[in-house]
């Protein structure tokens, strides 16, 4: 058996919040400086997200409508068994991946969108508010928007708007509006662009302009793609999925997989298992996989920081490079962000998720070792998961153990095909 | 229920061969004028191919090994209802999509390239040549050949080649070898660069190239991505599963519409369902759907003609524009094909099957219809069957009828979004 699909009536009914049962508590997101931000999040998100924000339910039911689109978008989304790859690297491990890259968007970002989308649609609100690097969040939310019949305001890192123009096509497509981030749009592009006319944009300055648009009226909110709690909640689809399907298997994980941006993906595919770890039921390691140009969680600082660059954002408690910190370029740009999502931190915090940082050229070998047997060309960010699941399995080489390793298999690579042209053509240096 | 999915066992164990049951005899292939091409096809087609090309057998066996290759490949492929796309429309027709877009090259060339690949391999050949357009068909092959432990030489139009760089990029990817047709590397391409170094190609003369290399080494056969009587056979996988699927459904299509380049899509998709109407089980409308700028079917003329320009290939009867046509510049690159499938051919000139040509304007708007409706952005090949599937919907609106019409989704736009740019941009005319 390759792979194992669902049916439709098979998707979960409800996502798990892994507030119920976290070992430690969760620090709170109230210790700004004067409070105002706090204060400014029922301005820019919905109730229903606010509410599951700060929420300890530990399974909160996925509205139908919600679970209509998923299914028409494709979900319960495969599990597969990647024996080519396991034959290629001649390893007496087994390797699963979830493939995330199955929506229409390309990417594990769908589950959240049109959850925020449906919520926002609720409170009457008309346009959404975004910022984007890599253009897979500003993808999905100006598709989810659409379905909902709603606007969407993508600001785009004008470096990534620029390199990948493509992304700004497919959003248009989707009926997105899509801007070059730092704009003249609000306050604090403008106040950017004095500064420097060239900057290339950051996604700590998009989100602060995103912020401040939907601060700006009241019939338009704020919606933020990873690294907060509501958004991780939504992504548990893929683990509960992950879960069904590894049992239809007759498998238990001992090694799951996945990278780390601002933590939603990995958030998604490992929380229900983690549930499992914490009851005992399971002995997995959870390894969170980041760019070595982005080592967020293995150099960061665990500490209050800013989500944003402009300070609109309340302070989080989380791994963090600070929130000025402008990553190198990497082709990965889902994973250049300087924080992480406060619930993930944590879990790396209290030792329960192992946290991993890998370089580049290793990054587009493994994407190229896994086209070349799997077939499917895996994004960059994605890559990062797939070259320590095939390090895993190279372990297993060596102790001869047959252990089960499930990857997150977050994005396709097809919009990101000039990242491995200059692997291919050696131009990718660490 | 929005989609339904086979599992890996429901996967066809055979082919369909349509030249068991057409109405009248097939036109052979040996009125060449000197029979020298007819010698020259076992040198560059395996004998497990040869043999189907010419077989009247109903039932074709899958061999296990193609089936399995299938299956990691992520067939059985769904079947879609569009309902948000009906709701759009405020048609009282269904909508199905069957979703070739789903292989891990995007489209539905997998089905034949792995067959190919596999009866080549068995001959104890080393590589394979080929020609390509848009370049889905190398890309395919390229990962066949990859999968088989084989190499892919692949010709690709120069004009394509120059204009979509990242379709080189995924090939390379794959491990294909992939030239900017005409090359110097054969004495045709040296003899087309000679007479204008400026030439940009065309499928005609990437066709003759990668036969030429073929004939030149007995290690090497070549591959034809569409056209030829196997091909059509290979992709009888997607008609059978979609009945499988309409049964679950409790559906019989009154309209199938699939677009024609070469013919294979169209075929695949339809030919299981025409053994149906010729055993008078269903009553339907079968569409095959042209580019206005190649109108092969409705223009053409109904006769012998060669495959490629430089006339390697034996004379087949078909409906053709002249070997030596050159089409208009298109964003639907794999339908400017100057030729058609025999058997597809044969069946038009029936009345079995109705030929449409539409212009590129409305394909374009459909295919945006399409990706805000229902999520995927479809090849500007494929937006020629969603036209028409709309516009039979629409017709349907106006008589109150409830047909079900069947669209064969044959692959994905993903890779093709600099067509959709300059649509959004308003830079297409008819």
């Amino acid at each position: 058996m390759y792979s194992v699909r669902l049916t439709e009536k098979e998707i979960p009914k409800k996502w798990y919040n892994i507030a119920a049962d976290l070992p430690v508590e969760f620090p709170a997101y109230d210790q700004t400086e004067e409070g105002k931000q706090l204060e400014n999040l029922p301005k820019i998100f919905s109730k229903g997200v606010l509410e599951q924000e700060l929420s300890t339910e530990r399974y909160i039911k996925i509205p139908k409508e919600v679970r209509n689109i998923y299914k028409q978008m494709g979900r319960p989304s495969p599990l597969v068994r990647a024996k080519a790859l396991e034959d290629h690297l001649d390893t007496p491990a087994k390797i699963f991946y979830k493939r995330e890259d199955t929506s229409p968007t390309g990417s594990h970002k769908l589950n959240t969108a049109i959850a925020q989308a449906y919520y926002a649609k609720k409170d009457g609100v008309e346009r959404l508010t975004t910022e984007t690097g890599a253009g897979q969040w500003g993808t999905a939310l100006s598709l989810a928007c659409n379905l909902m019949d709603m606007d969407c305001t993508v600001y785009m890192v004008k470096v990534s708007f620029n390199q990948k123009p493509y992304r700004k096509t497919i959003m248009q497509l989707y009926d997105g509006e899509v801007l070059a981030s730092p704009t003249d749009r609000t306050d604090f592009g403008r106040k950017v662009l004095e500064e420097n006319p060239e900057h290339p944009g950051t996604l700590g300055v998009a989100i602060s302009e995103a912020i401040e648009d939907a601060l700006n009226d009241e019939k338009v909110y704020y919606s933020l793609g990873s690294v907060l709690n509501h958004v991780m909640l939504h992504q548990t689809v893929i683990g509960q999925e992950t879960q069904k399907q590894l049992e239809i298997f007759d498998e238990t994980p001992d090694v799951m997989v996945a990278c780390v941006g601002g933590g939603s993906n990995f958030a998604g595919a490992t929380f229900p298992f983690i549930k499992d770890q914490l009851d005992e039921k399971i002995d997995c390691k959870f390894i969170a996989v980041e760019p070595s140009h982005c080592p967020t969680l293995t150099q960061g600082d665990y500490c209050y920081d800013f989500g944003d660059t402009a300070g609109l954002t309340p302070l989080i408690k989380m791994y963090t490079m600070g929130h000025d910190f402008i990553p190198p370029s990497d082709h990965a740009g889902g994973l250049r962000y300087h924080g992480m999502s406060p619930l993930v931190a944590l879990l790396v915090h209290e030792g329960i998720v192992e946290a991993r940082a890998v370089d580049q050229t290793g990054v587009f070998q493994s994407g190229v070792t896994f086209a070349r047997t799997e077939g499917i060309v895996p994004a960059p960010e994605t890559c990062h998961a797939i070259k320590t699941g095939i390090d895993e399995a190279l372990e297993c080489k060596k102790t001869g153990e047959e252990k089960t390793i499930v990857i997150n298999f977050s994005g396709h690579g097809l919009l990101d095909l000039a990242g491995y042209d200059d692997y291919l053509e050696g131009k990718i240096v660490d």
